[in-house]
């Protein structure tokens, strides 16, 4: 068993339900977090838990930079060694890797790369970016894609997107024959005993039938923290899976013909990658529209690297499932904060004295306690817990807009909730 | 009313009590956490009560500069602008200033100094520093004194304290003609409602009369948020209160002397200044033992910018009451961690994989949740986190250490705490 996932309610293209992870549940669609380095940056994991943050995604490339995988591993992956029970998602390093144009060489076997912090080589393919994730042991993990640039000419996309192709199958073959090595079962129990006030339900999924079917039952088998209690050589352990990535660039039919290929392979989810690289929004909204349509229906669907709230939830009423971005966290640094009422440059001088709080209809520990003349004060002052405030705020509005959806798509009422989010300053 | 000193217990020359605050009491002795710009660095509000902060110290130079009095003043003083009800205090500027040495002068009737931000002029009084203090709406207030260099001739010494004694009446008159100038008052309801969530039993102390006469009883009058409810003019409101800074070099005579006099005009408490200047440990230890001698022993003794987890523990026993100092939170940026087994650089590699609790022996949500591995990597990294994880904890093993100093000396058992504290390498 890996993940199982139930639709529990649609609304056009949209749906609304739960994605059982090892490592607990996620109801969908969901905003994921980024944790680059293993951490939301400023943000302790209790307050994540506290905004409802079940799933974070952490990046690949970063973190087998620093701390190396090794490290993690020997943790008991990401989970053990950030302290984080609920379920984790990473991305390949494709990405990553791609956007060092400067200092990368792609061939068939994979790429070569500099090191952001020191330049020194290092060279990723789909066998070492898996055998990558499996040391980091996210719930979820993607395949090694190359991420097309844009624009592109079709052949050039046609090229590109059949590499991918090549690459999903060995990643997909790597991680067949080496899953039972994550490490979710090595960490000691000096870590277990450390932790194990902090255990909550979510660490134990109770249900691995589909809610809907009446067949709901206690799942007997151990997940997270209890795995240390089994050996990890049983076939029957929960492992990671993988995700394949569609590719294909801004061509439909491309991309039609990467969602049936990469389907073909076969995987537990689909993520649409290569979007949010610098194209018109209408064009990302039709190339993600395209592509939905020839993902299966029972799987999850992951779009890659968007958006604004508007964003957020107009992809969530078509069809997509999970969404990651670090707008809301990397805006936070940046003063930028999302309102019910617009977005707020809080380093303007018009909040110096203004006594409101950030949002007034929002309920985040920020908002119910302090003013935006503190905020902007911590923001022009330079003070690390401008940083700390300005991020759960942006946290608790995306996943408060992704609950509305949520809400939204249960209640049949679909594209509603779009009126009350918005990326538009604020007048 | 401005503040009550009641000593409950005391065992040798150290003493335990409480000091009974417009914004809360205050258990005694007391370590005070350091927010310069009203902000421990990279701390939240709400983790500080948690971690059980009593009382907050804040610069009245920083604050004077950004965000500017005015505009604290118009947010109700720092306990509104910062949304923190409980008790505050404030220094004069006096140190910040005279540790600006290239860009200051000193006459008698204060300091022209320029800023470390801009460079732009500036002029601290005893009269304008009070003022400011009083714009900033500390519940204690210190008076402006000159914090005399160390080494110093003796006739430097005595000059400076003579200075000091003025200073020290001017900033007395000042106070006495301009306290109800406090803006505790001032907050727009918008505030208030918006926070009334957070208030706890502190924003009320109850007790108005000393508990040892046996005459406690519910003080009626209103506090802290329930000021807004009052008219500020009531001559029955509470007030700030300013204490009075004993100064003197190295000299015991002229401390004795500085402790005299400052008796003489009178403060409902006494700081003793100038110290941890660069003076060896022990000359230090001989200037508090014998100053506290020439101190009330009713009213509270604030050891200025000190110290070590061992000499807090040893200042306290020799019958000082408040302390502060940035070591704990300005350690903790650099990676520095204080522990029951001694101080740890967490950026060692010898923590790469260190699964233990920083601190076994300490129950901070640092150490229930993550591991010395993971400490190390946010440090390593650069990671915000880092910053906000180790605050916390050096504050809690502060806070815990002055903690048991208080439990020793109501237990008679006095300087047996030392015992527990360290700031020697980890072995």
């Amino acid at each position: 068993m890996s993940i199982q996932f139930q639709i529990e309610a649609s609304h056009g293209a949209g749906r609304a339900g739960r994605l059982i992870t090892p490592h607990g549940v996620v109801e969908t669609p969901v905003f994921m977090p980024v944790g680059t380095l293993a951490s939301v940056k400023g943000v302790p994991q209790d307050l994540l838990e506290e905004l409802g943050v079940q799933i974070l995604l952490a990046n690949t490339y970063h973190l087998y930079l620093r701390p190396g995988v090794d490290t993690v591993r020997r943790m008991g992956g990401l989970h053990g060694f950030m302290a984080w029970d609920r379920a984790i998602l990473t991305d390949s390093g494709g990405f990553q890797v791609f956007s060092l144009s400067e200092l990368r060489k792609v061939t068939e076997e994979g790429v070569t790369f500099r090191s952001h912090l020191d330049g020194s080589s290092h060279f990723f393919s789909p066998e070492s970016a898996l055998e990558a994730e499996i040391g980091l042991g996210a719930d979820i993990i993607m395949a090694f894609d190359e991420c097309t640039e844009f624009p592109a000419e079709r052949e050039r996309a046609r090229a590109s997107m059949e590499m991918t192709l090549r690459w999903a199958k060995r990643s997909k073959d790597y991680f067949e024959a080496h899953k039972q090595e994550v490490p979710w079962g090595s960490r000691q129990s000096s870590v277990v005993s450390r932790r194990l006030d902090t255990v909550s339900s979510f660490d134990f999924p109770v249900s691995s039938k589909d809610k809907h079917t009446g067949n709901s039952k206690l799942d007997t088998r151990n997940f997270g923290l209890a795995n240390d209690l089994r050996p990890t050589t049983n076939d029957d352990a929960p492992t990671q899976s993988l995700f394949g990535i569609v590719q294909g660039g801004m061509d439909l039919e491309l991309r039609r013909e990467s969602a049936e290929r990469t389907v073909e392979i076969g995987f537990p989810g689909y993520a649409i990658g290569g979007l949010s690289v610098g194209e018109p929004r209408e064009v990302t909204r039709e190339v993600v529209e395209a592509t939905v349509a020839h993902l299966p229906s029972d799987k999850p669907r992951y779009l890659m690297g968007v958006g604004t709230p508007e964003e957020i939830a107009l992809y969530a009423g078509l069809g997509v499932d999970m969404m990651d971005c670090v707008l809301p966290t990397r805006a936070a640094r940046h003063g930028l904060l999302f309102t019910s009422e617009g977005k707020i440059s809080i380093k303007q001088a018009r909040y110096a004295t203004d006594e409101r709080a950030l949002d007034p209809a929002c309920s985040c520990r920020v908002c119910r306690r302090y003013s935006r003349a503190y905020l902007r004060h911590l923001y022009a002052a330079n003070e690390v817990l401008a940083q700390v405030l300005n991020t759960v705020h942006n946290l608790c509005f995306y996943l408060d807009t992704m609950r509305r959806v949520r809400h939204s798509i249960r209640l049949g009422e679909g594209t509603r909730v779009l009126s009350g989010v918005s990326s538009q300053p604020k007048p």
